[in-house]
């Protein structure tokens, strides 16, 4: 199917993080905006129908995520809901605990709360990865029980590797130690079932195909938090967040839900396919988990290719990919992900695949990638290697 | 005219902070999802064409506020502005002054930031507005030339009674103390002329009918700032904001700069209308100064009525209005501002005008509101008074 939103001749295999809108996101926020215009602080006829609208949506988050209603909060980004959840639960725990553990391969949004947010005394102590990207539950487990944590942090999978995380056994872990877990799962919520191992949840929607500028985070009932930015009455989300956006992240999250399985199988198989074909091409690394990891990312690196080089050959190929989180524009530095993970971190790229992305898509990019990664291994000189 | 968004039979007349949408915001915010749905930090096409468009709004807003491209950055919401700014320039500061200077009516955003980021040591100034809701220009003058001051903060124009702040002789102050100025010209930008007397300037898109969950922030390139969040590459929106919403609040600016003055003279017309027939009520104070004063707000307190029963009266009758800050769903105290006037804080009616708003409108508001308030009164058992 062509998605309506890109263009003809292009394939966007970068769908992690930031994925077309979904058809349903696009007329639920059209719907929403007619009836959700209005500050849904106020108290007359329109301001309620927007508080209604916002109401509704997070019913329909709640629903998807395992929590109450009343645990969902919509903020203004994925990033500002890590910050926030960090900077809140730490701030509750100040007086159980200072250290904030995390897992190697959490998004830096996390690792750099954590370094902000540990209360003075308070250092990140930060569980290793093995090669697949995975902390050892036990380590992670020794590290919560040491004392003095205020707060672990453990992602349901890696957005990089497509990894899944010991999640279960590490909750159990800190429930024992009274410790409560942060589970990032922007990566997973709308891809994978994420369970009820969590005490904070982050989910992302523009990672399902829902706007940017809106992110979801549930905290557990049981769970204190204490804000610390400036007095407000929405400390989540300081000003509020657009209704209409966030109505399209409840829709689209439910609609992605329903055909969740369905996406699963067809995804997890074209990916199988990817790391096969891939794996045919000389010198190159396939990273990540091959069987527990989410089932739309796949991540290979290659050896004597300059990832931008590379990102750039198949851009004019027609086929838009990432590479980590190594070749943004804004941080051009090697991906921490692949180096915790003690892999290759130049040379790689990164395929989403989004659900409106076909076989055909997949075959056209195997069929290209082999000639992009000679063309530049060519410009680089190491073509008698 | 029937704005779109706008029920039939219902009047909007609570268009401060929130307005419907302006047909050009969602045209460009349609047109920018098309081309601007990806990460503007990718290096494809995609997001190559988000982050041009993400330039162009800058471009845009920057035009009309008068500043550089690169002094223009986008933030969450109007609120997040507000904290954001206080919060990183105090912080740059902390070597030169401890105190924060403010006017006795900048909105909470404004107050709760500088409780929250005058260093140790430091406290906020407040300094008092007369009955018209105007800071004296030489007490501010005075209270920022007497030392230790981090920052100032003066809105240009308050947003629940319309009166304007003596800016420009405020500025010329703070430049002679070597403090910056903070303006939150929230309510003004896009209504009313907003000069170049600013360091630091704050306007809020969803004020001019573009979509919510997108603020702006000017920053004068002489001006210093640090942000005080984990280490982010967009420390003024941690994760990005939503380009189609920057983008149509750029395109929206840029409509409504170009018929200001006609809706100016327009808008401040039917005002004046407003303020005579309004002070024929029994028992009402008409609020803010007459003449020095934004074109569309005028607001109104009446003796013998809980604001927020006319509020829910006059919604029945078919229109939508404010309260100052007293009537917002979660804040139901008297409203600071009106205290800090020493006028009236219950019975208040604010209303903004949008450039939907027809004298037809304001006649048939006029013709329903005394029979409205006489009806409170009448519940609370005053009419014999």
């Amino acid at each position: 199917m062509t998605h309506p939103t890109v263009p003809a001749g292009r394939t966007h295999l970068d769908n992690g993080g930031r994925a077309p809108w979904h058809p349903l996101a696009r007329t639920a926020f059209l719907q929403a905006l007619d009836d959700g215009w209005a500050d849904p602080r106020r108290l007359h006829t329109e301001g309620r129908r927007a508080a209604a609208l916002l109401d509704g949506a997070r019913e329909a988050v709640a629903g998807v995520l395992g929590a109450r209603t009343e645990e969902v909060r919509f903020t203004p980004s994925h990033t500002a809901s890590l910050h926030a959840a960090v900077a809140h639960v730490t701030q509750a725990r100040r007086r159980h605990g200072s250290d904030v553990v995390v897992g190697a391969v959490e998004r830096a949004a996390v690792l750099h709360a954590a370094d902000r947010s540990a209360p003075p005394g308070g250092r990140r102590v930060t569980v290793p990865v093995d090669h697949h990207g995975r902390v050892d539950a036990d380590a992670f487990a020794a590290a919560v029980s040491a004392g003095d944590v205020a707060l672990a942090a453990l992602q349901h999978a890696n957005g990089e590797v497509g990894t899944t995380q010991p999640v279960d056994a590490v909750h159990e872990a800190t429930r024992a130690a009274g410790v409560p877990l942060l589970v990032d799962a922007g990566a997973s919520v709308g891809h994978a079932v994420v369970g009820p191992a969590w005490d904070v949840l982050a989910a992302d929607p523009a990672d399902w195909g829902a706007p940017a500028g809106v992110g979801i985070v549930a905290v557990r009932h049981r769970t204190r938090t204490v804000p610390t930015g400036p007095e407000d009455p929405e400390p989540w989300a300081p000003g509020g967040v657009s209704v209409p956006a966030a109505f399209a992240a409840a829709v689209a999250l439910q609609a992605v839900n329903e055909d969740r399985s369905h996406e699963d199988a067809r995804r997890r198989s074209l990916v199988e396919d990817v790391r096969a074909r891939v794996a045919q091409i000389p010198d190159v690394e396939v990273v990540g988990d091959p069987s527990g990891r989410l089932p739309h990312v796949v991540t290979f690196s290659f050896l004597y290719v300059d990832g931008e080089a590379l990102v750039s050959e198949l851009d004019r190929a027609g086929f838009a990919v990432g590479s980590g989180s190594a070749c943004t524009a804004s941080t051009l530095e090697p991906s921490h992900v692949l180096a915790a993970m003690g892999v290759l971190t130049h040379g790689n790229v990164r395929i989403a695949l989004d659900r409106s992305t076909t076989s055909a898509d997949v075959e056209r990019f195997l069929d290209v990638l082999p000639g992009a990664v000679a063309t530049v291994r060519d410009m680089l000189g190491v073509q008698g290697l």
